[in-house]
């Protein structure tokens, strides 16, 4: 069982919120973990198999990464517990001393494992890997993250898809509630924090059922699920809306998986302090980056001789170093340089974001910011169609 | 034409030996170039397409890089001249303020280009990329190279395979010579130098009279061609043996696109100055690590749960932060923070090579650091091949 540590004890409180905005419920706070304090709002670099796609640790921390997020799925089929374990846990393991989050692998199961048996304390399924048999539930989720010593570890829930039938999102909840009161009995690492997820899809009902019971269990933190499962932007909206008022304001609140930018901003005014989504590396690898104003396509020909950085005015190592040109030339001979620098870029920016953010709410310039940075980004076109989508 | 600046002309000499070693042909020295000073013996990191595979600028810098190495078949394919010339040449196209050597061409005309025609000025080819039509000659190699703006040039030989025919080899020898000259008369670039290629195979016979007549015309330095072209490792050696006694002492001398390490003390010992090799960053993409002790494939089984670094007391990046482990873990799952760590490390291991190299020239102390390193080093399976064929 969970022996809590003197330190940890005398530790007023996990999260603080310094200041929040006037113009909406955006926060600016502080969360606590064994290995460092973190601002919020945050973003949170995803590395799924224990690296964050093509960045490496000092990478990370001169864009200013203040923690990051691991896979409880991935990390358990490679390389496997035993080899974590040997390594003193993941922290160890990749070199990365400052803090980790890890999600349970409950949305991976839902998401990427073919053939699967829900059962009631967990899932049966094949791994998409090899097609092992395979079995995830609270306990297992909660011991792999103890092993994996992540700061902050998830519970294990139920992510429907978003279109799924009512009778099926009220089923996921039920499971998502008793499974985080099993998490909760679980063993943990030491110092680590374990965050409730609420879900519930699109219903105000559900999300106001699923948030008070999750609530009621007194986790460190809450996050609202079922998010970013191919949902329309106002959906997912929506879903955070609807759920954040049950969320106490005391806590750090999670919104998984999200988002871009401008949505980012967006979510911030919703009163949410952590993000992670794996935009910022995945649209690099397709040539795309990030700027204030929106994507743009570097490998378009009108880059071909635009020697100008990605984005004017930024800090990062690319903007710092080298052109358009010569990035669209990378990318379009394919040379590991080009989507090295796009993830850089993207990265920075995200988390340039963040900082930006933090700096308004100090200043007490929240909404301004957010006008301003809405109306001048332009969403990619997957977006607007999502949005068009709504308007019909 | 080519007019030479002042401070060209001032330069007492462009390559001068400190020192030279009791017990072989090996020479401590200095190569002057527009952009600094190269202590030699060097390695040349390879940037075939304007990129030292999956590194950048700063970490080629931090493991000691001097020079680096730009292909003018490639470049010229892609992005093309036009974009260069914009970008105010390669330096700048790349972010490389130090210096480059780009070797001309003909190298890969005649390994890449699937149909080809020899004519008296050139190679008529089609681009090993979309079939375009490409002439390419000592006049184009060398206004090419101009553009790039290279501190050091080569000139467009024909380098032909190692099984080729006497009397094609015969002939390959006199092409080499007529474009030599053809290339002293092209204009250059300001301050750019341009050093001559030797071929022959490995006839004493044509590697003499093709050395005397490429070192008459006069070049800057001078390079051992036609070798790194399939040839087992004794007549590798064998055609660097027979040619380098034609070969000026104040001047440098490059053998092109070698080798394995171990190769690199041995060629050392036979009075070469310069290197360039693909070996270090292409090796690491399969997860193979160079040490001093031979290479290691990092993916092997037996580095599970190893956690110590590649190569205990080596100061690089990827040694420094990283095990065996977790870099087998990461080459496992593709993740590119893999490959590039093993980049940063072979890479390191050569350029450390050759620091030691230099350091035991300026100690006189060659010999025995030559013996010791070349019997502690395991050869790669397909070296040991080579050796075999000779035995018999």
């Amino acid at each position: 069982m969970f022996i809590p540590t003197d330190s940890w004890l005398n530790r007023a409180r996990m999260f603080e919120v310094s200041k929040t905005d006037g113009s909406s419920k955006a926060r600016l706070g502080r969360l606590f973990t064994a290995r460092g304090v973190i601002d919020t709002p945050v973003f949170m670099p995803v590395g799924t198999q224990g690296s964050v796609k093509a960045l490496d640790p000092r990478e990370l921390r001169e864009m200013g990464t203040q923690i990051i997020l691991g896979n409880t799925y991935h990390l358990y089929i490679r390389p496997g517990l035993e080899i974590i374990r040997s390594a003193g846990g993941l922290h160890q393991f990749i070199n990365w001393p400052h803090p980790i989050l890890t999600d349970s692998g409950g949305f991976q199961v839902f998401s990427l494992a073919k053939i699967r048996r829900i059962q009631a304390h967990g899932v049966e399924f094949r791994s998409h890997l090899d097609g092992a048999l395979i079995f995830l539930g609270p306990k297992e989720a909660m011991e792999i993250q103890r092993v994996l010593g992540s700061d902050i570890a998830m519970v294990f829930d139920e992510c429907p898809p978003h279109d799924c039938a009512p009778k099926d999102a009220a089923t996921a909840v039920g499971r998502t509630i008793a499974w985080a009161r099993e998490c909760r009995e679980q063993p943990r690492a030491q110092d680590q924090q374990v965050f409730g997820i609420v879900q519930g899809g699109s219903s105000p009902e559900l999300r106001e059922y699923c948030a008070k019971a999750i609530v009621a269990l007194e986790f460190d933190g809450y996050a609202i699920g079922g998010v970013s499962v191919g949902e329309p932007e106002s959906e997912m909206m929506k879903a955070v809306e609807i759920t954040e008022p049950f969320l106490p304001v005391h806590k750090a609140r999670y919104a998984m998986g999200l988002g871009t930018p401008a949505q980012l901003v967006e979510l911030v005014a919703r009163g949410i302090d952590l993000f992670d989504c794996v935009l910022p590396t995945r649209v690099a690898r397709n040539g795309t980056a990030f700027t204030y104003k929106g994507t743009v396509s570097i490998k378009a020909g009108f880059n071909k001789t635009d020697f100008r950085p990605i984005e004017e005015g930024c800090a990062c190592y690319a903007c710092q170093n080298f052109t358009r040109a010569y990035l669209r030339h990378l990318l379009n001979v394919k040379e590991i340089l080009g989507l090295r620098m796009l993830s850089v870029h993207n990265s920075h920016m995200y988390l340039r974001l963040m900082t930006d953010i933090r700096a308004h709410l100090a200043a007490g310039t929240y909404g301004q910011f957010r006008d301003e940075f809405v109306s001048n980004y332009r969403p990619s076109e997957r977006i607007l169609a999502t949005r068009k989508v709504l308007e019909r």
